[in-house]
């Protein structure tokens, strides 16, 4: 029988679950539709229900369960108030998944997870200093000290989407209440913002995607638009450096497709704002996983490495 | 026969040893003239037997020693190529001080250590996510998050100093070759800076101290000049918490001594600046250690927990 660790990525759309192996493969993986579990208690049994098939299918043995899900608890092991899924109190998925399964069951917030991914099953395995930037509708985060997630006093360590990039008084307006956060300069919404005030033709129904397809053909104003997110990225990407010193940063995400648009002017701008000690140091590193291996070998890579034992 | 561990602080002009006990106390402490030693063995030699002496003093028996030093590298206990200190080249002072006085030798550079030391034995004792700010002649800092400083890459972890927070067209040039860092606004120079540009005659030979002692005074200037640091390091405080999320962050040096001017400022400057979420999260502490007792005990902060069992 083949030893596996489950990763479950909790989504407000999809639950993805694979079985992961001892090289990092995912040796089998089942989607279940999130939504269609109003009662918390039917979506667990589900749950547990599909891990057991997967394990089954591959005449495997279970060794421990991960999770991702925004709304994480790692302390606690519990989802708590999540506004994009079914359930709305606190709910012990860790506990519950473990009374059913017989294994210990892991958990943190999904930005997190796919940080600790990159460290264990991506471009930077095994650097121990690391730091992942996911953008996407949205700018996330997680930093990697010393091979351990910067968790935080309230669970907030790695929240770059609002670390602030812009003191001017046109600073932004963030969703989060603030202003002039990374998040609204460098989410896939943030580039279309940028792009309704670059374009002066006012265009209607502009996605990061178009703007993108725009660059690729040589479309001068979408390739300033990117050199504009380099730079932008560029500042939030030297502040980190400045505070954790990381080996390698990993962008991930729709947005880091473009990278060839945005990289020249994100490391002059980095660069321009890091002690000259620390210049050239830090690897900027594309992801190469794709989304949904991301997302399954993130929630497995909470699974610590003395229980996975890979 | 007392357990003690012996603090090392290295400064530039004197090194400040001390003994302390397993609660945390100074029970005995010397001073050598750094620049006395040309040859580094004689100042090992000189080192040796100051903690022999100060051993005998109090009957005590030696765990281990920690030494703070600028221009340290924890990774190989060598104090390397510093830049105000008598020996330029690579000196492994923990193992040559480990060879004479037969304890294990730690080493971290002197903001690090001070982070530890109000860690362990400071404000900030056993809060195992929290950062110290040094306010002197320039801004240095440590993060410690799990209990575990932040080390980095580089052994550039936590250089808040160099944070921008200022990215406008007159930004301040930094000495570190960059500009608009922290250290720029916030330092005893800074400070000295704003004042020059903010009154209207020209002062001379002005001092951060003149400045506090203006502002004890009721002078409106020097008042609205801490008020002006107070948002500076609002600005850099809401970018650390963003990254790391610490439950408190420690303010020691002489400007901390300003507090009163400037927490108004930098707590509404830097609440502006995070996520609502986090907004009144963080702690704001100023260090009641005094400056040679941060300096030692910071250095024997050094030393991992399990080998001083204190």
């Amino acid at each position: 029988m083949t030893g596996a660790v489950a990763g479950i990525d909790i989504g407000g759309t999809n639950t993805k679950i694979g079985l992961v192996n001892a090289e990092g493969k995912i040796i089998a993986r089942k989607t279940l539709s999130t939504p269609d579990y109003a009662q918390f208690i039917d979506y667990i049994e589900a749950i547990a229900g599909a891990v057991r098939e997967l394990l089954a299918s591959q005449s495997a043995t279970l060794k421990a369960v991960g999770i991702g899900a925004a709304s994480a608890n790692y302390r606690t092991g519990c989802i708590e108030h999540a506004a994009n899924l079914p359930w709305k109190g606190i709910e012990p998925i860790c506990k519950e998944l473990s009374d059913r399964l017989g294994v210990p069951v892991y958990l943190d917030n999904d930005a997190n997870a796919a940080a600790l991914g990159e460290f264990k099953y991506g471009v930077a395995r095994g650097i121990e200093d690391m730091v992942m930037i996911t953008l996407g509708t949205g700018v996330g985060g997680g930093v990697i000290s010393h091979g351990k997630l910067i968790h935080g006093a309230n669970s907030c360590g790695g929240e770059v989407g609002h670390l602030r990039i812009d003191y001017s008084d046109n600073a932004r307006q963030c969703g989060c209440g603030s202003k002039g956060c990374l998040e609204t300069y460098c989410s896939a919404t943030g580039v279309v913002r940028t792009a309704k005030e670059m374009y002066k033709d006012s265009r209607q129904a502009l996605t990061s995607l178009d703007i993108y397809n725009a660059a690729c053909s040589g479309d001068q104003t979408a390739i300033e638009i990117f050199k504009t997110v380099g730079r932008q990225l560029g500042r939030a990407m030297a502040l980190i450096i400045q505070i954790t010193d990381p080996q390698a940063i990993v962008l991930f995400g729709g947005l880091a497709a473009a990278n060839r648009f945005f990289m020249p002017s994100l490391t002059e701008e980095m660069d321009r704002n890091i002690m000259p000690v620390l210049r050239g140091k830090c690897k900027v590193l594309i992801s190469t996983l794709n989304g949904a291996d991301a997302a399954i070998l993130g929630a497995a890579a909470t699974i610590p490495a003395n229980v996975s034992n890979n």
